[in-house]
């Protein structure tokens, strides 16, 4: 089933979650009013609220704490970008100057503060305490993966499962929130609930490993963002560490992390990588998580959306942009 | 009553509360937890959390939930500080290096983030939905009233009411959670938990008040922080519009608003207000403010937090650091 024929079976639903986080922006400010609406009108694949939808369609729904868990999970979404663009000072993300950029740093961050309190309180409006408490420690997870990302900036010397844990902690996380939730919200046994929480898990580091190969292998149009950046940002990705294990003597990403002529050693990390079977490489480590993601979906029940679970992970592990 | 009696009064619940806040740094991640453990301790007179036990043990209370709670809304209170001071780029505050200042901005918003999140899951270990729901609402409130700030910073045509309305969104909105939860949690009738909410906001207000005054009156000693700040970063309180009233063709803070030797002009605007009533006239305010919020208390139990409540304000309207 292609992205499209996916977005297709849950278009009804996920029309009336933009619809709730349009509603976001009506507030009574006019200046966050424009804020607002600027940066929840930037498009983006609502990869988690289809999760939600998908996780909560298993099992016996309720079709609005869907919704509102659906838009929660977006909208968490959405304030951590414009937070990680703050910190980054990324000045283009989804092909759009980023708030940072068009307004400022404090905009940025007390924009940010804004939906994460919007995103609890739809959390909070499914009314379902074991959800709302997912939702914090699921902040929790990601904001302190950010922070020991941000205390890694320029370290060569990390590991492949530190990595894992990394990208775990801010991308997984909100995956596994994504379908977990779902699933408590449509009151699945738990075991259940405990194989979408994994299914999301999974997948997430598989959506992660691909964005962190796209980095270095798309455009700057396809992305809507500069390629490159994790370099630029001394983040050391699954591509940048294979480069390493491969040439530990001399090679361009031990160059960057040195500061020696970082732009010119960025563009030729990208050449290595791009020209390399790193690619590849990457992109199988992806496919097995999306296999793991799969391997116990068998338990829950034989309906369509199983299915579209089971075709979700299979674009995310081939996807090109 | 002095601050130091009312403070014995809560002694034993507020160790509790300083245990459970002190118990967030307990993680994982040594560099999280270091940055954790340095913002945690840095003191603060705990009013907020004050405001939540004395609110909830008026009536029926469950301490467990009360303890929570006023953990929560200090949480909610440090995360706040620790965005404001890197939107400020403020170097210290309560006397020691400010998190940005001494980690860095990105840093600083990561942490408060996490501290957010961490507010947001002690407000929901409550089990209670309504207390859960006004904490998400009032993270919105705060940070609608930031940004109002920001958009309005170095602007002279500010009304006294816009100013109050800023100061309800950004303090008075917090000491409200903190009353009102306590009387949630200790399942107080409805009027009392209306009371109670308006005696938080009035008496924010009043706070906030008070605060801005310190800005011009106090010493960077007593207060912690450099003195004059507000007019450095262009944010229009209470003694700067009465300067502008009294002053209405030229002032030094018209002058530091219009970017004329601001250095200059803010020791100018500090002396002006120091050598008149102005002084005299927002304690007044204050203290009028203080007695709106006490107006109703009389519907409350009359036990010995009732009066304690009265205490409290009246050390709020008088309070010089």
């Amino acid at each position: 089933m292609s992205l499209a024929a996916i977005y297709e079976t849950v278009k009804e639903d996920l029309d009336r979650v933009d619809k709730l986080i349009n509603a976001v922006a009506e507030v009574d400010y006019p200046q966050l009013a424009e804020l607002l609406g600027y940066s929840l009108k930037s498009g983006g694949k609502r990869i988690r609220p289809i999760l939600t939808l998908l996780s909560g369609k298993l099992h016996d729904y309720n079709r609005s704490s869907l919704l509102l868990m659906a838009s929660a999970v977006e909208l968490l979404h959405a304030a951590t970008l414009v937070h990680d663009d703050a910190i980054d000072r990324s000045t283009v993300r989804r092909g759009r100057p980023t708030v940072n950029a068009l307004w400022s740093d404090d905009k940025a961050i007390l924009l940010g503060d804004y939906l994460f309190a919007k995103a609890g309180e739809l959390a909070a409006d499914t009314r379902n305490l074991a959800v709302v408490k997912l939702f914090a420690q699921t902040l929790e997870i990601i904001s302190a993966g950010e922070i020991n990302q941000a205390f890694n900036a320029f370290n060569l010397e990390q590991t492949r499962q530190q990595y894992i844990d990394r990208i775990s902690h801010k991308t997984a996380s909100l995956f596994s929130l994504s379908t977990e939730s779902g699933a408590i919200l449509s009151n699945a046994p738990e075991e259940s609930i405990k194989v979408l929480k994994e299914y999301g898990h999974y997948l997430g580091i598989a959506f992660q490993i691909i964005d962190d190969v796209l980095d270095f292998i798309s455009t700057e149009e396809e992305m809507g963002k500069p390629i490159g950046s994790d370099l630029a940002h001394g983040t050391l990705t699954l591509p940048a560490m294979l480069v390493l294990e491969r040439y530990p003597k001399d090679n361009p990403v031990k160059r960057v992390f040195q500061n020696r002529d970082r732009q010119g050693n960025i563009k030729l990390a990208l050449e290595l990588v791009r020209n390399s079977s790193i690619i590849e490489e990457c992109y199988q480590v992806a496919s097995d998580y999306c296999s793991i993601a799969c391997r116990n979906l068998n338990v829950l029940p034989d309906n369509a959306n199983r299915q579209i679970l089971i075709d979700l992970a299979d674009y995310i592990a081939r996807r090109r942009k």
